[in-house]
């Protein structure tokens, strides 16, 4: 099953190091030299695991060869230009997307009719370098199948994927864990990103009124109404991925606090937009994450 | 009467300049430095007015000859350390205080027991050196008595501010107006220093549904729903307040957003937190300040 992985950031990193070392691996990123780079030099992963992996970049769509899987681990704000990229083409490939929240798959979709299957990863990285990736935390990825693609597909996709070293489970559903980690991220994500708190232990304390905590867990009661009233029984308590993260040895700094430091644009409309879209329609109150959703909106309409 | 001002920040040396020009003034300072350069330089006033007044000035309260009229005008956050300098002492004097927020009056209270007056202000300046201050917004300053002090003493004082230069109006409450911009500041401060946004059109805009105009109004609503609970009719609509404000040429840059650009503690209890301890004694849910609150002191935790 020859892969394709679309970006490579640290999770692109990650999924393009490990299946080259089961099969051929071809790379589409953004820049050139990023490109230019990974085909001199390979890919190196390094902390959990140490190889280096030969893969084939490119940075444009047209360059690449025919490939079986596709996996879009871009970043959220740029689906819709990587899927444009593909259109067209490639007419053997299952498309996998890895994004946080909710959408990525019709953004795909809308692009072409390739078989997609729904990702979502909880293992983590650190991107030392263009050719360069430190393998972090070797949490699971878990796929599902989006509308018709066979669940068999999903299987295959994880067993390669355990070949290749790193940890995935292929669910009949994916809707529950994609729900979990999604009103984690947009509580964790968000409030991150406004108060300029890594994942620390301010997250789960609550013990004085003004504690972090308590709002923390009236966004999870809330994540958790709105799922309720979409019909999706979670995966597993955001509150208590929410302690249990914030209990390992260093504090996480969650992507959406990297962006605003960086002033870059966040996935926020994929994350605290889509649930508050959600609850919308499900005709659920939901005014802290809408609170949160229009603050981190502002805090991006504040770098220019 | 001879006048004290406590607090020698933008405020503190628009009263002083102002007052130096009809009265004996005297500034009790934090550093000595300060003093000291006012001392030999004067205060030079620019802006709206023009001019360099003689002030007396010392960063020991033991060094400060008798007044009359004491203005407390340091940040909500030192009430406590000024108003323990000058306990014992200055028998003759009228406190008047003006912070940001509720309750300075009953921490200066726990110091001493002179007669006290209430005030907010809303006139603004930049301070651009220790013995400089420019007058921005010449908007007024009310003031109202605290406790038994007689409303006579009040006027009193407003006069002499309005003969000093400045804008002043004595009113028997001083609730409706203390409360009209203490929700407008928790909601307006408490934004701007999680989004870092200056008060700027974002404030107002209510077009899309992510637009921060819509909290800004939920939270202003919300606010008033306090006050309606404490039984208090509001002087302004703080709304009206907002959206006025942000027609202003240039955004003005809340303090709060200054405070934590800078890393320094801001006024958040005695403007948020004071909100919402309001809101939790007279029984009224006020989930958005809470959450605004507890977001404010996490980033306020982020600075170690």
């Amino acid at each position: 099953m020859r892969a394709c992985i679309v970006g490579a950031g640290s999770i692109g990193s990650l999924f393009a190091g490990h299946l080259a070392t089961v099969t051929d691996v071809t790379v589409l990123t953004r820049r050139d030299e990023h490109a230019r780079a990974l085909n001199e030099e390979g890919l190196r992963v390094s902390g959990r695991h140490d190889f280096t992996a030969r893969v084939t970049a490119a940075s444009d769509a047209r360059d690449l060869p025919e490939f079986d899987l596709g996996i879009v681990a871009t970043k959220g704000n740029v689906v819709a230009a990587a899927a444009e990229s593909l259109g067209g083409r490639f007419p053997a490939a299952t498309m996998m997307t890895v994004q946080n929240g909710l959408g990525a798959e019709e953004i795909v979709r809308a692009h072409g009719s390739w078989p997609l299957v729904s990702a979502v990863t909880f293992m983590s990285g650190t991107k030392h370098s263009d050719t360069h990736v430190e393998y972090i935390l070797d949490t699971p990825t878990w796929l599902g199948p989006y509308g018709d693609t066979p669940f068999e597909r999903v299987q295959e996709i994880a067993q390669l994927l355990v070949d290749s070293g790193l940890k995935a489970e292929a669910l009949p559903d994916l809707l529950p864990a994609q729900w979990s980690k999604l009103i984690f991220n947009a509580t964790v994500n968000g409030v991150a990103a406004l108060t300029g708190l890594r994942h620390d232990a301010h997250f789960a304390a609550q013990s004085d009124v003004g504690d972090l905590g308590h709002l923390v867990h009236d966004l999870v009661d809330e994540g958790k109404r709105v799922a309720a009233g979409a019909g999706v029984e979670l995966h597993d308590d955001p509150w208590e991925m929410n302690v249990l993260a914030t209990k390992r040895g260093s504090a996480h700094s969650p992507s959406m606090l990297e962006d605003v430091l960086a002033r870059q644009p966040t996935e926020v409309e994929l994350i605290n937009g889509a649930l508050v879209r959600e609850a919308e329609r499900h005709g659920v109150e939901a005014p802290l994450h809408t609170a949160l959703y229009r603050l981190v909106k502002a805090r991006e309409a504040s770098y220019s």
